[in-house]
């Protein structure tokens, strides 16, 4: 057994077992000098010091938390965590003048990434994504939703999946897997991308549900990418294999995704950059999560952030992710996220708390395990040194997190 | 003697002793495979492994840096790190809607933490700062010129400047002390701003240089601080005790801070968000360095980053600082600042390390010892968890630094 004593504040987010909405999203539920058991990898008692004490035996481990605070671990629900090489050359290059478009249009961007994954083993790929676990650990995730998509043909995106599922076996952090195949067009589907539209939907789908790689399916829904049409046909297939659904829609520009994603009800929308209201209120009728990644936002160098109060206002159970990948998002920290959200979208530091745990863990399907310190959930938890929850989103740029714990084991201990 | 041995790339800034100016900030003189050599606090010899290799002697400790980067410890010009209290609680205002301006206009903002600090013991001041002195050591910065203005009286402001020379003594973290208090106009000074520009100038100035507690002065120049003429005032008193002169310019409006400091010769001019290209003109024929603060301009909210490009196109010598303060920019991370600089003012990676090495330490008047890896130059340095130099602003919101040596001594290693 295991007890962490003297929280100044234990965040427990408890509440009912669904996603949080409007003023819901500022209710955090936090307990003053606070005290938490653990059994084995569940919690098993949360309260005030005075309620928990009498309750820790002589056998049990004491972590003495020194008056910091203690949070559920963040729950990423969008990223992408496995790729080979990086892309800080092209990073330069953006720095120095050049745009986006011409270093895709020189086979830079994602087909870039997509040379180095094709070209890497899974034990490459594995050990390339070691380092990015260890700092999402560091950063206090202790979840992410992982997408594949720089395979793009069936060996390679199964490749990604099973890199994705020994990296959940082999690391404390806890991986969702999505099949993302529908990410890009390869090189050699440019001017027959029905053709790969098929390779997806009648070989890729059936092998990534017959090995029962991945929960999600998700769609690169863009002028650029992925026609409504052809994401819709995609989507229809996988959810025709039992997969759930996810997608990427109106970041660039309103291509209609978030109408998609209320047309077929898929659990998330995410991006949502360019999304107006007639999108925000499908979402609302079909009850889809808007998934918001404000550090691709700023990795652009842009500054149109989504949406984010008009849906908190109409009700959306907004979620906060990190997008981490290689190109337009190179962060693994959610409390960056929670400083993007504050300073540039008007979200509380409560309200993107709310939506980097609780929220989250429902758009993926875990609030019965995950997303709040409550007896019976996995005992996945985060003291970060700071006198106050605010300072999360408030001190930017430094790792907040002390201890990190991973179903009731120490993952990350700063010193 | 200590021997640092495989670095990937040893990014030395070796050159010049000297600002950097034009295509010079894209040098950094790096070495593949490097090796360095440290004597007591001063470095011995910088070169390829196989230069330096017989060199090493049997005593010599080695540390290998496992194929990671070594860089000059980051010099950050322009800081604020001794206050008490925070203001998470503001920060959340914010977020949820108040102005600054609304918040200052209730006693908020700079006149809280004013309260805060004028009520905190030297001994508190102390520790508090000591927490900001592990975060910058932690991301990679070794020297931080040192603000006070949080006191606003006779005694407060000596107090502060006593705290940040105890923390210079008590850290691993080098201070250089700067005299700021026209910082604010004080409360109880309201409408007799006149009185206070003559508190400064014959009180607080003197006491200033005759206890040696600053080399610089600094003056917030600004409509709702200190006008032109007061700030003349204010400076030139401070010229003729003997202190080197900084200014806050151009930072919330075009007041004329650029051309004041041409005027007056000003070491550097710090802000200019709202610098036109008359002022730049005048900075760059005085020879005063900018000093640009982008993290203050995130963290308000805002999008008008400083016209980096236009300056180093004309022939400045830039230099890149954190601002760190508990208003407008809670961060002590260097590397965030790489990338804002990056990402939002289209520095090139190799620029904004130069201009937060060696020419942070030309307006710091420390060249001669600090800001390059050279031999006879402090052994100030950080060994960064990177692959590639690049990587320090492309990967953003976590720490890079593996191990941190100030005067060659571990200050900070991870795990």
């Amino acid at each position: 057994m295991l007890a962490v004593i003297n929280c100044r504040q234990l965040i427990t987010l408890a509440g009912p077992a669904r996603p949080r909405v409007g003023a819901e999203m500022r209710e955090l539920s936090i307990i003053s000098d606070g005290a938490m058991l653990v059994l084995n990898e569940r919690i098993e008692k949360v309260g005030t010091r005075k309620q928990v004490e009498p309750f820790i035996g002589a056998k049990c481990t004491v972590v003495d938390a020194g008056g910091r605070i203690l949070l559920p671990g963040f729950v990423d629900a969008h990223t992408h965590p496995v790729f080979a090489g990086t892309r800080a050359n092209e990073f330069e290059e953006r720095a120095g003048g050049a745009s986006y478009q011409e270093i895709a249009a020189r086979g830079g961007g994602i087909k870039s990434t997509v040379r180095s994954t094709q070209a890497a083993t899974l034990d490459e790929l594995v050990q390339a994504g070691r380092r990015y676990a260890e700092w999402f650990l560091r950063s206090g995730t202790t979840t992410v939703e992982a997408k594949s998509g720089y395979g793009l043909s069936v060996e390679d995106e199964i490749k990604l999946l099973r890199a994705i599922k020994r990296l959940g076996q082999e690391t404390p952090l806890r991986y969702v897997p999505t099949f993302l195949g529908a990410h890009d067009i390869p090189f050699e589907y440019l001017n027959r991308q029905d053709e790969y539209v098929s390779l997806l939907v009648d070989e890729m789908l059936p092998r990534v549900a017959q090995e029962k790689l991945a929960e999600y399916c998700d769609v690169f829904c863009e002028a650029k990418a992925f026609s409504i049409d052809e994401s819709r046909a995609i989507l229809s297939a996988a959810r025709s294999h039992g997969l759930e659904l996810r997608i990427h829609a109106d970041q660039l520009s309103l291509s209609g995704g978030a109408k998609l994603a209320a047309d077929l009800n898929t659990v998330t929308a995410d991006h949502l950059e360019h999304a107006d209201a007639v999108g925000i209120a499908a979402l609302k009728s079909a009850g889809v999560q808007p998934v918001l990644l404000p550090g691709s936002v700023y990795a652009l160098g842009s500054n149109r952030y989504p949406p984010a109060r008009e849906m908190i206002e109409t009700g959306l159970a907004v979620v906060l992710a990190t997008d981490f990948n290689p190109g337009s998002s190179p962060t693994p920290s959610m409390p960056m996220v929670l400083s993007l959200a504050s300073t540039h979208m008007k979200m509380t530091p409560a309200e993107s708390i709310t939506a980097a745990t609780i929220n989250a863990a429902c758009s993926l399907a875990r609030v019965e395990a995950l997303g709040s310190l409550e007896p019976r959930k996995v005992a996945d938890f985060v003291i970060h040194d700071c006198d106050d929850y605010r300072e999360l989103a408030y001190f930017f740029g430094i790792e907040h997190a002390w201890k990190v714990y991973a179903s009731g084991c120490l993952a990350f201990s700063r010193s």
